[in-house]
Order: structure tokens, then C-alpha cells, then sequence
């Protein structure tokens, strides 16, 4: 195992009503005036914003609210937050949403307490040194920005889409009731759980050894995500497979479950570039790379393939012939995410072969020698051919 | 799954060499004077002692010295710990040990900060309100109080011991090194095995349905931690054994597995009173009490128990007779803790028949109606019975 640090802060309240606690969670952070920044009219039209101010106003809590966060979340947005963070003296804010409203969020915390432009941070000019206070209304299982370090943020004229990893990129309170994804549409919570599960993948498959405790409780919350899953996806009131998925979205990305190795984070890099040119969900676009870096890169470690097919997914051990094992689990692991609606190609995503070089060209490399991906490291050529075999 | 909230703002810094960032982690907390308490001589011999004190010397922190801490940690050294952070003015209290230097630790920082007696917080005349911050050098992996919510304190002249649960209880920072629990005898090293997977085992025993994440998790939480424990008992010097273990005993106990759930902690209560009597290692005591436990519960909730026994150790499921897949699953436990040189009867323990009515009598009723335990709430004449079940 390697040495780590891990620390996650996060105040979280969990469960039916949880929303209406918000006041009280936020008077403890010592907000006075909070930004509420949300996505579409469906939290207002759902009475959730509502509910929200009423518990603010309870507490003697002052608020604006700017609206508008979508998916793949834009620069133009943060400007437009930080401007107002600052003409209205905001002291916390609160995301209403998913990973888009929170992601936002904490590029508007960041960037409301620096002079230079907040983009600085995501094109590595930067690193941020401090920060606005910070919390989220949870209302969809998948991107666990709520208790990660993480941020991702696209650059609309550019298309550039890039993530932030940062200590500062925690949320003090995630507000967290699973009664509120239950209004989304299926397609989207099978993105979330998709999503969900690459987070725990992209820890999983490391060439750590000896990593048995993590590995194990790795396992168990895939296991417990994929059957959470296939229930939500066909039974969305389904209280208790939504509480699973929601806690899932927390504990696959906070590193609860990624301590102590190293890790890939390939197929998000890669997948950065599909939803920042085609603007797709990035749990379906996930659903699209994944399998396809693993059908890649399983023979540099099929022991470890085949241990995910058993543990995973139930698949019988093939003593005399382990690679079919391994293959075997990714087959069930496409065969799940057909189950639950999401594309495995990248026609079905409606991307286009002609874009492949340039995709690969453009993916984030993130390693010193101008590779990607910590597990396996890929040029380009290994991405463009991780996508080639998306292309079937 | 029940509503719930979670906050672990621990600090941890896990793995080789952690305890030479001592000074660089307090001084970031803001320690200036900080009150170092360890146990007895082994500490100060083995230079651990020596390397945190020029740690707090590198960063100009001043600091004084308590040993003498001691399993099933005392009142009366905690009267002594409190004067001294009073006549010293510390602002830190690092504990340097195992779950009985960190529990006096806690005790002594909640004291210093309370006009009457500490005792109060233990016999529930009083709540802490505040405390001094703390943290810990983890030198035994057991009792998971490095990032816990718990602190248990022994009254010496009536040989009460109690638990204190409260927020105030989590370490600022945990720094865990797992190559110091290498020199500890394989006897307690086992004890701490044994204390991990009972804190894992309280939370798992539950009545609440529909808990499949968690469950997951904690199952493969308790198959590394039983692999590991084979290994580090035959085998203290095996690294990546000991890191399994140190991490196991602060997911175990600080509720990562046991969020949104009814759990039990009547085996935690009833030990309680055979350390206190007998002064045994708490580990060896729920070594007795947990099967025992077990064998008088598991037909209450015949499933739960056969999931245990097919999830955890393996056996094979009899769909026709689940009892006996049940009690296997019972006996595999027995078996692993004879394995690794636990006690499994009260004899063996050195513990008196005659006693039991008295210790029957005495384990704390924690439940209104004057019953003991959460998820299988027991009478006296329950406690008498499990205890009958011990002495075999």
C-alpha cells in the first residue's frame, strides 16, 4: 500500500427531508448571505428552491440565487457567479443540483477570491489558495462533487473541458435526500450510476499490490451500486435503491475507496473530449469508454480483470484460462450497462469515427512524459485505439 | 436505510514514516504547546517517543510529557493529564498509543475545558460542550479511536468503565505508521484483530433492512481484515498485512460502516464488565462474548447471520436448512479467532462463573426500558444467558 493523506471535512445530513434542515446546517457554517445557484426551473417549479429559502429565511439567512447550471458546466457561467458573489457580498454558497450546479459552484468560490481570471486554476497557471465557503443540495446520483476534490469546468469557446483537483474542492455540507432524484428521467440515473461506477473503477484497476481491504470494499459497493441500479432505472420511487446510488455517488469519489494506490482516471480524460465536442452526459460517454479501455489494456493485468469478473460480477474462475475470465467480466459489465439504457458505441452516442484523431490528440496528458492515465499510460495512439474499439 | 448524518474531519497521514510529519501536521493546526501522552516505557525505548519530539522541535513547538497510560485507561490518570495541561497551558494533546492513550487523551482534553469533574460527561450528568483539539500516533491497530466517536475511561475505585459517544471525540489528525504495531506481541496484535471486526460485526447485526451498500462494504472490510490478521500474526513484520489492519481499525469505527442503520453494541456493554472485573485486553474479551452473542441471537434474524456466514467466510449456502448455514458461519468465527490465539470461552479468559449474575447485573441498560444493545435488545436475564453461552 502507499503512504497517503485523506481527509474529507464534509458535514453530511442524509435522508427523507433532508432539504429542510438546510437553514440550520448553513447558520452552523456562519453563512449570512448565501448564493443559491441551481440548474433549470424543475428545482423551482418541484418547490425544492422553495423549500430551501424558506429554511434560510427561518434562520435569518439572507440569499440571491442565479440559475442556469448545465451539464458539462461553462466558463461563462462562473464569471457571471463570481460577479455577483461579489456585488451582492455573498459569504457561502449553496449548489441546488448535480455535479454541474456543484462544480460550478466551487469554480465561483475560487475564483470570487482571486484577482486573475479563475480559468488560471484549470489550464494550470494557477493553483488556488483559498476559497468561499461551499455546500450542495444534492438532486442526482453521480458526479460525488458533493464530497470530492474534484471540479470540472468547460471552456465554451474552446471546448475545452478540465478538471481541478484540489483540498479546497470540498464542500462543507452535502445535503443529501434520495427522494429527489426520483423525478429524473431513467436515462439520466442510469448516467449516474455509470458514473458512479467509473469512479470506483478508474481507483480499482491499479498496479498497486496488496491493496486487499480497499479492493474489497471497492467490490462490495460496485456489486451494491449495479444492483441499486438496475432497480432505479425501472422503478424510480424505489426510496432504498435511490438511497444506495446516492451514497454510492459520495463514497466512489471522495476516496473512501481509492486510498494507498496508484490510479488510472484514462477513460474520464479521454471522455472529457467527447462530452466537451458532442456535449453528451458524461456517465453515457463513460458508458461508451470504459468498456473499451478495458477490452484495451485487460492483458497487461488479467488477473486483476478476472478478480473484478468474479467479485463483481459472480463470473465463474477460469483456472486454465484466466483471460476469459477477464473477458468474461467486461461483457457483463457492457451487457449491465445495456440493461440500464446507456450506449456502449460511439455511434449509438452519436459521435463520429472522423473525429477519433483529433480527440485523442486533444486528450489531457497529464503524466511529466506526456502520457495519460496512471495505471496505464497511453499516447495518443493508444487512445485513438482505445477509441477504435468504441467504434463498432 | 434510516436517515442519518456523518462528519469525519480527521486528518490522516497513513503510511511509512508518517510519525516524522508530526510537527509540520500540529503546527498546522495551530499547536504551540502541545501535551504528548503515551504509555509506558516501550514508546521513549524504541526512539518513536525521540523522532516526534524533534518533529515538534523543527517546527519551534514546545511540549511536556504523560506516560503511564495503560489498557482499560484509568480516571485517575486522566485527573492528572487535566492538571497538567492547566499548569502547563497546552493547547495540544497528542496521544501516542493505541485506543487507551487516545481515550485518556480525549478524556483529558474534554476536562480541561469543563469547571467540575470529567466524570460527569462518563455517568451522563453532563455533555461536553467543547474541548481542546488533539490528534494521535497510532502505535496499535484496534480501537479505531483515532478517528472514532467514541471514548471509553475506566473509574478505578468502583471498576466502572464507560463509553462517552460524542462529536467532540474525533482526533484533529491521525497519523498511522503501520510499521509500529510490528514490534507488539502476535497475542495483541490478534486482540486488536478481534476488536476491528467486533466494531465492523455491531454495525453489521442489524434489523434494518435494505442496507446493501453498506452491507457490501463491511463484509469486504471483515474478509481483508480476517485475511490480514492471519497474516500478521504469523507474521509482524509483513507490511502490507499491518496496513490492511491500521486502516481497518479506523474504517471500522469512525461509522463509515455503519451509516443509516440501527446497530447493536450489546457485545461492546457486556465486555465492558469482564475487562473491568478481570482486566483483560478488550479485544480478548469480545472474543468471548461475540460468538457467545452470536449463537443466543441468530435465530432471530436466521438470514442476516447466514449472509454473514456465506459472505464473510465463505460457506457454501443450504438453501434447505439456512439455520445451519447460520451457525457454520458461527463456528468459522469461533475457528478464525482460535486461529490467531483468542480466547473463545469465559475460562480461557480467566474469567469466574460465579461472577456472572453480578456482571449481568451491572452491564449498562442503554435503552429506555432499561435493555441493553440496539439491534436485539437484552434483559439482565439475556446478558446471564449469553454470558452461560460463554462458559463452556
Amino acid at each position: 500500500m502507499k503512504n497517503f493523506t485523506h481527509c474529507v471535512p464534509t458535514q453530511f445530513a442524509f435522508g427523507r427531508g433532508a432539504e429542510n434542515d438546510t437553514g440550520k446546517l448553513l447558520k452552523a457554517q456562519g453563512a449570512t448571505k448565501v448564493l443559491i445557484h441551481f440548474g433549470g426551473g424543475s428545482a423551482v417549479r418541484s418547490g425544492l428552491i422553495g423549500r430551501i429559502e424558506r429554511s434560510l429565511e427561518a434562520e435569518g439567512i439572507a440569499y440571491v440565487e442565479l440559475g442556469g447550471a448545465q451539464p458539462n458546466p461553462r466558463d461563462t457561467l462562473v464569471y457571471k457567479g463570481i460577479e455577483l458573489v461579489r456585488r451582492e457580498k455573498v459569504d457561502f454558497i449553496l449548489a441546488v443540483g448535480g455535479g454541474s450546479a456543484i462544480d460550478s459552484s466551487k469554480a465561483i468560490a475560487h475564483g470570487s477570491c482571486y484577482d486573475g481570471d479563475f480559468w488560471d486554476f484549470f489550464c494550470g497557471k494557477a493553483v488556488p489558495q483559498r476559497t468561499l465557503p461551499f455546500g450542495a443540495v444534492l438532486t442526482m446520483s453521480a458526479a460525488g462533487s458533493e464530497s470530492s476534490n474534484s471540479c470540472v469546468i468547460t471552456q465554451e469557446a474552446t471546448k475545452t473541458k478540465r478538471g481541478l483537483s484540489s483540498e479546497l474542492n470540498r464542500c462543507r455540507v452535502a445535503i443529501m435526500n434520495p427522494e429527489l432524484p426520483m423525478t429524473l428521467p431513467p436515462y439520466q440515473i442510469a448516467c449516474g450510476a455509470t458514473d458512479i461506477l467509473a469512479h470506483i473503477m478508474e481507483r480499482y484497476f491499479t498496479t498497486e499490490k496488496e491493496v486487499d481491504l480497499i479492493d474489497r470494499m471497492a467490490e462490495g459497493a460496485m456489486t451494491a451500486v449495479i444492483r441499486a441500479a438496475r432497480i432505479a432505472v425501472k422503478d424510480p420511487y424505489n426510496y432504498d435503491a435511490q438511497a444506495q446510488l446516492m451514497w454510492a455517488s459520495t463514497v466512489a469519489h471522495n476516496n473512501t475507496l481509492g486510498v494507498g494506490r496508484v490510479q488510472d482516471w484514462g477513460s474520464h480524460q479521454i471522455e472529457h473530449e467527447l462530452s466537451a465536442l458532442y456535449d453528451v452526459p458524461h456517465g453515457a460517454g463513460l458508458a461508451v469508454v470504459f468498456p473499451a479501455w478495458m477490452r484495451y489494456h485487460m492483458h497487461k493485468d488479467v488477473m486483476r480483470f478476472a478478480q473484478f469478473a468474479v467479485r463483481v460480477y459472480g463470473c465463474e474462475m477460469d483456472f486454465e484460462n484466466p483471460e476469459a475470465t477477464a473477458l468474461r467480466g467486461i461483457e457483463c459489465h457492457e451487457q449491465f450497462l445495456r440493461e440500464i439504457g446507456m450506449p456502449i458505441t460511439l455511434k449509438e452516442l452519436g459521435a463520429r469515427a472522423e473525429d477519433i484523431p483529433a480527440m485523442a490528440a486533444k486528450t489531457r496528458k497529464n503524466n511529466p512524459d506526456g502520457t495519460t492515465g496512471g495505471t496505464f499510460p497511453m499516447t495518443a495512439q493508444d487512445i485513438e485505439a482505445v477509441l477504435r474499439i468504441a467504434d463498432r
